[in-house]
């Protein structure tokens, strides 16, 4: 398959791995999130539900893919590495109460002071493969800060991730319609997600979030088949995917002239997704983003219990930096955040509002085009 | 919003489930696993990435779910509990290095024999729940494999499922032709997997797996923006989702006339698959099924490396029952599994073929109406 990066992408990426394992003592890493995973070699077939892990050698240029048999020639297509570099355990490891994946991983750990991503193991699988290396120490995040700051490449595919997210958010516009039902309608953005543009496709749809009417209160619903009904509010989230990368973003939709309480709450949201946008430069801090926009909407009197957004890149979220006030991590141009100002201030009652943002020296620049606005249909 | 199921039917599933912990000695009973959480409770909100929990206390009719803040509106409108059970924790525990998720859920554990399931939980999560808590026993698996058998309602469920299945495989049949790009006809069946059928939605779309060609030798990989080849055959594996019972499917579709090679395989798959579900009767084992097949494969020198199935239900794969040689579960009416007959023969070629079965007395039943062949478009 077409590599979505060039060998030397994936050299990069490593190079800096490298260079934290050193720092923090480790000869051989475990790899073992799926999003970073792919991020270091490639790969990207939806194997992550039985034991799987990526073998990263100091002293070895190209790391090693360690698969269940089924998904070795997964391995073999959508990763840079050598062929030799991929390697099957026997099928008989799965499912079999008396046998475990991770005795097979462990074997291909060789010596040297290990490191494991501990936070994408489940505590069992964890402890049996501590049990069976001896000493390790845990590398949970080692890898995952390095990715929030993207190199130009990624920076590429996100926009053509945008891209499609903008395709899918024009379909929404038109098919949520009073008298339509909601899967019908996400049907159509759904479709969107996965054909992508006429240039190229949108590789992985996550399930399209919305809600209506008293729902709006809360976040991660998805359609029903009930109908759009004339004088609710519809919230929508969802993200054309390239390459693995995510762009995400919210909008809500009037059916009907919006209500007085929406539109007051909405215009706040709007003002302060400027003022967010114009903090999100080179040098300030991830703080300074969520105090820009919590201190605007305050001026009307509402505030924003949950953190401003989150790192963004390979499966939607990155769990490292956060915009939230706190989080004191300094912004760097082009790490990429999720700018996430959905408002959810009664138990029936919320509005959403978002932009996927790169950071420059100048301020937080969106990916996409979508009108910024309350849609009204 | 309308409960899937009756308070009746989760009631029995609870009292199922204070069955196995009184002989477990397990007083409460932290439940973390997304399925298992929404099999008891009917919650169903897209939230399992920040820590959340159902407690269940054997001497409390109805269990409490903790969720964080914004979620806890569709804590109330999805399960089946009344509004007091559902306890949502500020949101200053997410993202904060500072804040544990855990330590609000352990606040609400209370004394008792403490049981967990610590295979939904990470390595990190686990241990601090596990410090917190002092002692507790490990509860994996507990809930889990009380699911393996269906209630008739339940049953009825996965019948819609399939229907929406069968409409979605009878899709890809008409549009996966040569010149077409691969997106865009598995966005056609995406779309009609979230629009599930006139009578009711499909609610959850996981990424219908595709392979042609060469990438025929594995499983997990998506579509991506190459087009159909005359000659090429492709294999696809897709599920209609119904309140989050998902009742996948596979099928081969050959592009132009099929090659010996790849008939000869599908026809001693097709035929063993008529054996599995022959030898798929209550009082079997899952061993017996699996050996079925194999044994008929077997006479036309084929090899099923794999296992030949999983228990299927809620968020498609139950981690219980697999159909593999030497799994000697017996097998009980309403045991519902995914007969999954892929056979990825060669690094670069193989083919697939699948049903979601519920056991009967006879033998296996196949919830789905799609023909049992090879298509050939």
């Amino acid at each position: 398959m077409e590599m979505p990066f060039p060998r030397e992408e994936y050299l990069a990426r490593l190079g800096r791995t490298k260079e934290r394992m050193a720092k923090a003592g480790i000869d051989v890493l475990l790899v073992t999130a799926a999003a970073n995973i792919t991020w270091l070699s490639g790969y990207c077939s939806e194997s992550a539900y039985v034991p799987q892990g990526l073998v990263v050698r100091a002293d070895e240029e190209e790391p090693t893919i360690i698969l269940r048999k089924m998904d070795a020639p997964a391995g073999i297509h959508t990763t840079f590495m050598h062929r030799d570099r991929v390697i099957g355990y026997p099928e008989r490891y799965i499912a079999d109460p008396r046998m475990n994946g991770y005795d097979f991983i462990a074997e291909h750990l060789k010596k040297g002071r290990i490191g494991i991503e501990t936070d994408s193991l489940s505590w069992p699988a964890c402890e049996h493969l501590k049990g069976r290396l001896g000493r390790s120490v845990d590398a949970s995040g080692l890898v995952t800060w390095l990715r929030l700051r993207k190199s130009p490449r990624e920076i590429a595919v996100m926009r053509e991730a945008a891209e499609i997210t903008d395709l899918a958010m024009a379909k929404a516009v038109e098919v949520v319609r009073p008298g339509v039902r909601e899967c019908d309608a996400m049907a159509e953005v759904m479709a969107q997600l996965t054909r992508g543009t006429p240039r190229f496709c949108g590789d992985r749809g996550t399930v399209p979030l919305m809600s209506q009417g008293p729902l709006t209160g809360t976040c991660h619903l998805a359609a029903t088949d009930a109908t759009f009904k004339e004088g609710n509010h519809v919230n929508l989230e969802f993200g054309g995917f390239r390459h693995r990368y995510a762009a995400p973003l919210m909008r809500t939709i009037s059916l009907g002239p919006p209500k007085d309480k929406l539109r007051r709450l909405h215009d706040a949201m709007l003002d302060g997704l400027e003022k967010a946008l114009a903090a999100g430069k080179a040098g300030a801090t991830c703080s300074d983003v969520a105090a820009a926009f919590n201190d605007r909407v305050a001026k009307d009197g509402f505030t924003k219990e949950s953190r401003c957004g989150y790192a963004v890149g390979i499966d939607w979220t990155e769990v490292s930096a956060s915009l939230r006030e706190g989080d004191t991590t300094v912004l760097e141009p082009d790490m990429t955040f999720h700018l996430m100002l959905g408002m959810w201030v009664e138990e029936d009652f919320g509005a959403v509002l978002s932009e996927t943002i790169r950071i420059t020296d100048k301020g937080a620049e969106a990916f996409g085009r979508t009108a910024r606005k309350l849609f009204v249909n």
